[in-house]
């Protein structure tokens, strides 16, 4: 059976919504995440989720490649779209400015101290993190205007990823209902969803 | 005619060396970045390359989505693999994390001033970068090693992308001939490729 490991509100999130969406015999496992007892380091030696593990016992890591992956196991689910179609490129470049700009811009603000030693550095680190973190939302808000889902009507790969960091928003101090209206609706639409429901009480159990 | 918009010596490379590969009639558009008058910003409202404009006038961005949208132009080139294969989960696995993390250290490399305003400041903002970005060359040797390409002998997209990072280096203060030996190899066959070659030309002309 394929395997997804996740760990609890980190951007495994994505899959876990995306495997989930499918209906399909996928067993899911929380890991502890920067611990080295995690099991998470047997299976991937970067220690990262999420990962998954194919039927056939492949290892595949990266939400660009698993996103995509999942959708693959059921096409008829409409996830994704057939490779060489301009609907597909559209939902890799959701996937791809997630996961280089906006998840990037959340590591100044989560971890500063990754960046510099001295916690005072650190603050004015976190606090110019969260202006680009800002401005990024402003262009996914701009994205989504007029629009139900990330590619248009359909729920994608892309929106399970983007609901990831809409809901992080908060650790940045960011406020949604006042600060982007416009993203507010969609938030509801895709916290509303069952895939969402059962993967946030799977994490938090 | 498709159109690629790329910039001298950026990221874009990885997709200007792809597009090269196909021998396809596309149309190569070498633009200046960060500056208003640059003609991207008509393009790309973020005013970034790579920018890819298809046949109807589609727009596309990222690497994670053109390069596989450029591999799916010509299938049988084997840029890239059928969708849903694990090979081409791989071969996006290898985007995914040259776009988030190789492409992400270099930033506190070459643009610690993102960071901090402090002189002092960046500097050993960017020496902590340059340590973090060794750390994943380190792994990006390890998952080279005893292979010719990145996802076996064949020449991909993931290829042509990662071959971006390893010429950058110098920029870091890295030789790659003495700290790197596993990758010299690579890089050499990499740079004695035609599409390398011409595009390379082609930029710095």
């Amino acid at each position: 059976m394929t395997k997804l490991y996740v760990a609890q509100g980190a951007c495994s999130f994505g899959a876990h919504v995306a495997a989930r969406e499918l209906g399909l015999p996928i067993e899911f496992i929380k890991v502890p995440l920067r611990t080295p007892e995690s099991p998470i380091h047997k299976v991937n030696p970067l220690g990262r989720v999420p990962t998954l593990v194919s039927d056939s016992g492949e290892v595949i890591t990266e939400n660009g490649a698993i996103l995509p992956f999942l959708a693959d196991l059921k096409p008829e689910a409409g996830l994704a779209a057939p490779a060489g179609s301009v609907e597909r490129a559209q939902i890799q470049e959701w996937i791809g400015f997630l996961n280089s700009d906006i998840h990037g811009a959340y590591k100044p603000v989560n971890r500063p101290n990754l960046f510099h030693a001295d916690e005072e550095v650190q603050k004015s680190i976190r606090e110019g993190g969260i202006a680009r973190l800002r401005d990024l939302i402003r262009i996914v808000q701009r994205k989504l205007e007029g629009k139900t889902w990330a590619v248009g009507e359909r729920f994608t790969v892309a929106d399970a990823y983007l609901g990831v960091f809409l809901r992080w928003l908060p650790r940045a101090g960011i406020e949604i209902g006042s600060e982007f209206p416009g993203l507010a609706a969609y938030l509801e639409r895709y916290n509303a969803r069952e895939s969402v429901k059962a993967a946030a009480a799977f994490e938090a159990a």
